[in-house]
């Protein structure tokens, strides 16, 4: 019994060993609307080393562009209701305009990258969002994650070509979806974590979690699942920060090795784990 | 000398017989503007067993969407000056909605495809178009192709995944470019051919050449470069068909194949030569 745990330890080590690290990172709007941010952001971007997937949100340049064209945009319970119109709206913007400008972008600093949707090699394959699972809501052509198929991208990273991922997704009939972009960036790092170490990092406009949501010093530098209770319990974190959590912790639970919290610009601080909060299992 | 040249004979026999066919197909806006047109050319396609790149042009949407915008569109002999507000439609109209529109549908027809601009990747690197090498006319955020590079496509084609490019390209300082349509077909499908046996098909609105440019029966089914004198020298064939047809002879030269052109809606029929101008070197 001791040999075959001595076996067992060993394949695992040479498994881990065998793991190349690859970094999932996922942008929003703060930095997509701001272009020195974003240049600044893909500068730090390109000095990664390892293999890396960007995963990014839209920011305010689909609601500008709905805004010029006339086209009127319902919100519910702060969610966007992607109708017809929108949904051409975000592709244009999100799968065009913004994932060229970063593809291109990165292509000027030498750091080669492909720009995809989750129709891209069937990428993610998603089904429109039912209205009962969603009390009653139609959100119109929001796409709820199904699957995840990495045997298309795994040879581009070999060439260590950098993914990027605009949030739109299909559902295999012909119909491209808009698609919360935390939870793509989740389901990828998720299906990668077979063969990949890989690192999740959420960017967001805070230094991390905060203790304080008034002072950016009060990070705090790592977060169990006790702990996570303990916040919610003194009720020291809220609203948009649960789900983000709780979102962290499943990717934990399916394989993810790490997820980081932080700021877009300490990109390259958030990967070398000098800064943000990191979320573990333990 | 005689023993050499049958050794020669029989390496270029082993090579040709180890090249695999790829079609390289490109169609424009006569049929991207008509969803049922799309949709069953897309079916044709799908059916066409080889590999398979498809590059598609603009089609009316990019101006429909300038119009709605209230943003002029400048034409000087034709052609679409691009500055940024346009380039911007562009890039989300082509790259964004067109390509992935069609990806979808490819996916649905359970043909697994992938879009790609020239900056995916690298695959087209340009530069902006001289305004000293065009008649003194600043045609704008316009590229003329410098180089193909197609090591990222190679795994995704033996994986049978089609190719999907949109048309624009990039100068490797972070700016895109619109870039026309049949030239990056032509570009590819140069660049293809040591490794593939290529057949280029250009896709209009017309069976072929014709004879007549009033009967659509009078396809001419072959064009050799003596042929094609004769056909300019009786002033049978003019303007727009002139460039094509020359663009064709370039692309033979440079190892390509066949040419075709023909009818998008007879993709299978131009693809088994059942339909079409054949363009020939000899």
């Amino acid at each position: 019994m001791a040999d075959q745990q001595q076996i067992h330890d060993s394949n695992t080590a040479i498994n881990n060993a065998a793991k190349e690290a690859l970094f999932v990172i996922k942008i929003g709007g703060n930095i997509i609307d701001d272009a020195s941010k974003l240049n600044n952001f893909l500068k730090q971007f390109t000095d990664i080393q390892g293999k890396k997937i960007l995963v990014h949100g839209g920011g305010k340049l689909a609601t500008q562009l709905a805004k010029d064209l006339g086209i009127e945009q319902e919100m519910v319970d702060g969610r966007r209701i992607t109708d017809a119109a929108t949904l051409k709206i975000v592709t244009m913007v999100y799968a065009g305009f913004i994932n060229k400008n970063i593809v291109a972008i990165l292509q000027s600093n030498g750091n080669n990258a492909i720009g995809f949707t989750g129709a891209d090699a069937n990428l993610i394959k998603a089904h429109k969002r039912l209205t009962s699972a969603s009390k009653g809501i139609d959100y119109g052509f929001v796409g709820d994650i199904d699957e995840v198929n990495t045997s298309a991208i795994e040879p581009l990273l070999i060439q260590n070509i950098a993914i990027v991922v605009a949030p739109i997704t299909h559902d295999g009939h012909g119909q491209l979806l808009n698609t919360n972009a935390d939870t793509i960036a989740q389901s990828i790092a998720t299906a990668m974590s077979s063969k990949y170490e890989v690192s999740l990092l959420y960017c967001f406009e805070k230094n991390g979690v905060l203790l304080d949501a008034n002072d950016d010093a009060s990070v705090i530098p790592t977060i169990n699942p006790s702990y996570f209770k303990k916040l919610k319990e003194d009720q020291l974190i809220f609203a948009g920060m649960i789900p983000k959590l709780e979102n962290a912790f499943e990717a934990l639970e399916k394989g993810v090795g790490k997820v980081i919290i932080g700021k877009a610009e300490s990109i390259l601080d958030l990967v070398n784990a000098h800064a943000g909060t990191t979320i573990q299992n333990s």
